[in-house]
């Protein structure tokens, strides 16, 4: 079954096909302009920096559920290898990494999902191809992503501090009542950091409930919101980003079809906003420059980010 | 052969084991201090951005003379998949790589090289391991690079643009043009972002030439500069960082020993600094906000980083 | 452009669809029967045995001109792990890979070729996706391969011994002459081992002749050659099995299509030969027990084999 | 803690070091000559053949307890590509894998284990590298196994069909008991195939309890049994081979240690049996021929085998 009607509706009515052009394959990207970059730098006060990225390796979040979503596998091709064949000379190590690329912290790229065979601003979904990926909408189009971002700190706002209910259904209400609690108005091209506290399960080495636990989540309640906001890309601390499971069990991930592929919002899952969203509560300062960069995959359909936070 | 009697007595000259403590693992990043981030936040003016990053595919730089060493390998692992069947329905498109951590833009971690037995700050090199990589100065313990950098455009400085010539030997007299040419002094913290124009090649679809060509570089030569003005890190358009073939032939990469051993200092490679730097010559502006935050690799000897330059 | 109309009415001429029934999805594989492994055995005289691999490593046959089939990467995970961290106790080793299936020595599956939208026994080509490969004759359908072998050293037996020329047509008088100077006539369900002398070029370090040169192969002038004797499995030491560049250029891979596609002959590339056609040189006996089993990848258009012929 | 004295001179008492010379570094594998071969040859009679392999996908046997033991990834890098851009001519599908080589079936290479700082016959552990692999005792060494197999049927000789209890320790009156049911008397070279019945737990896609359970296996009790029959390689439907937990806590993997580093033993593990066992039940002929040849992985200390046993 496709979307019901009044989803589609929602679709229709949030949809960005065209708004920049019918060539964009970038999306709400688009709206992080140079008045958003500005914008994030003057929110860089103090020059605290904090990575958003969970660690690369065998321990990831991935527990097998996804077919080829594999933890990344880190290995050593050379280990202090002297080239000259003298220890005490030059020697090298190197290494090589297998990972799924949605496997830990990531941008989703629009690409990543299409329905009724389109994918973000109608591009045919049969444009991603095993020998070229995604040539369209793929994650090489956003080469940077670098803006504001609010914390939206809805566990703490909503009382439900360090971590939201299984499968708390994210409302308007509640992205509202964080940003009363940011005290900052979201402006066209801002990024908003959704923190459920889903991640404290992960950081408790509790991966089954991370990965397999309901999860709490966006709702097709917010998608209005981000529009309305013009928000440039969101990103959560849980693998799913939209509640799990899905509010209406006979449609599968709604908030990724309507974000992805009508409104062409970035999208970003597991992001670690523990310590950046400690670092709020102390202050009271949830705003900050973000500077995300995709890994510049071609054709990617994702791909993994080290994101840092400068308040 | 180890080092020789004047390279030995370099190194100790520029060693900064103990400077911050006898249990650090980062080196020079430590001198990336607030004060080096507001420097940078400082820099960036206009909000234009600069990806530095090549791309991620099987045409990237490698041609297999280091073993192990491989280009990304792309592949998807699930294309349009419809979750519930139907394809009218939420459909998602997934993917893998393998690649090598060196083989594209990338940091290297200090643990990238040993002699005589040492890491860094006298770390044994024997903690680089199969099993967990380097659990000493391995890339994990760099969560994140912002700070000021300055292209320091040697090509354009000495006359040489798009390319210095083969093996041109960069000294510390043609770093000190580039400052003149920048208007900007170094200061500690900040990254220097070294031009060689070698990366035309590359872009160019000439791989031969720009991996195994006579590449231009760092010599021996400016690493007490680098100390003397207390760089963050360093990086540059090249495959090998500094001139290759070696300046003494009998010594291999004295500059990735010293600096990466002995000083601690951070260097990238394979920085695509071609579309910056023209617009620095265009604009005579040649100080930027850097975030070049390397993938958060646990126990890796270099990862994969996709550097922004905002200026 | 399609096949030509003779190769077409070819295609229809030499066709086993249907044969072994509707759902077959093993092609030629079928003519093995007991009384064939019978023939095999009692072939197998002296115990002498010969690996017909090549080995699987870095310096393998690919060059990068087929995207995505890479040369095996050997990783060790772990070196002399002491599990109980003494190393005088248990230390264990352990290693992995990354592969292209068509890399090296291997079989094809009869999924590897298509051509308008059908496979073998007109099996939809849209059958291999990228979450579940070829469910429809993948390589796993091919659990052993166990019959008799002959090898036709149709180098020797032409008198270009120790290789064919560059781009030499391979034609059923060649085949003929070469069987008759093995003085075993083919009978259903055998195998046949097709030396060229190409695979000389590999072993003496020469992988840019070996696999971007020209290269003597099978013509579709052979095909019905192996349809009237009803050959098991054909085999070659080179990497296009069929002559290359193809011998109407206008037709790319002409025997692969036929083959695979209509006969389900399954074909096995990269095989060494050598050794094994000395000593069939040698002793005058050119057939043997061969045992060659893909290994058994779920959905795989190809896999590696070690086979190994038995006199 | 090293091997307790009674297993130290156990090992003492099986060693092979020395007994095919200096150099070697194929053991047991040596015992296989012509004779072994003629051997296997006249014990295959009716031409049945059975894989003995389990399936390289994702739903292998591993579940990540151990590192970087990864279960196989396949993927495509092409799907039908139509190499001239007309899918009704030549279309090709490739495919890659990622594989922990000892994940699947597979036979462990000598240098698997090592003890002491040794490998078997006396090499120096350190002679494996991340650089190279094994290059002493590594799987390359072993091109092929051919030879007669028994199957050992213990879990039906001795009352336990399907399955041996958890931890049943197996000794040398079970592989006498299974001997006498099979009716044939083991002879050098010959290789056993010791059935315990685990491998229904995995058939049956209970993984925890094939791989995790408390696993029936050969206990040190069984080493002299091995050495006095001169059995040329070994092979179990399990993972560990050997019993686990092993027999004394307090000493890992005795049997291990002592076959591959002293005896120089091949092992295979994960080998499926079941269809093999019923037939042999069902005719009660229990000798068959086996050929099992590893992917001749260069330097690989283990590889993924195919094995056909030919009755």
């Amino acid at each position: 079954m496709a979307l019901p009607p009044e989803l589609k509706s929602l679709a229709a009515e949030v949809s960005n096909w065209g708004r920049w052009g019918d060539d964009d394959e970038r999306g709400t990207v688009n709206l992080i302009d140079t008045v958003a970059v500005a914008r994030g730098m003057a929110a860089a006060r103090t020059g605290e920096r904090f990575s958003l990225a969970i660690r690369l390796d065998e321990a990831g979040p991935q527990l097998g559920n996804i077919p080829g979503r594999i933890n990344p596998l880190h290995v050593m091709v050379g280990i202090n290898t002297p080239y000259s064949g003298d220890p005490s000379d030059f020697c090298a190590s190197d290494d090589a990494m297998t990972l799924g690329l949605q496997a830990c912290t990531h941008w989703d790229a629009l690409a990543h999902v299409s329905y009724e065979g389109l994918l973000y601003n109608g591009f045919p979904a049969s444009t991603i191809t095993a020998e070229r990926g995604a040539v369209r909408c793929g994650i090489h189009r956003i080469p940077h992503v670098v803006s504001r971002a609010i914390l939206l700190d809805v566990a703490r706002a909503t009382g439900h501090d360090p971590v939201l209910p299984p499968r708390h259904l994210i409302t308007e209400a509640d992205l509202d009542a964080a940003v009363a609690q940011a005290g900052v108005e979201p402006e066209p091209g801002d990024v908003v950091l959704v923190r459920t506290g889903q991640m404290t399960h992960l950081k408790a080495r509790d991966t089954q409930t991370y990965t397999f636990g309901e999860q709490p989540g966006l709702t097709t309640g917010t998608i209005r919101w981000m529009r309305r906001h013009d928000i440039g890309a969101v990103a959560t601390d849980t693998m799913a980003m939209e509640v799990y499971p899905c509010e209406d069990p006979a449609v599968l991930f709604p908030v990724h079809m309507i974000q992805l592929r009508d409104m062409g919002l970035l999208q970003g899952q597991n992001f670690d906003l523990e310590e950046l969203a400690a670092h709020c509560a102390a202050d009271g300062v949830y705003e900050m420059l973000l500077v995300a960069n995709p890994e510049p995959v071609t054709g990617g359909t994702g791909a993994p980010v080290n994101p840092v936070a400068v308040k």
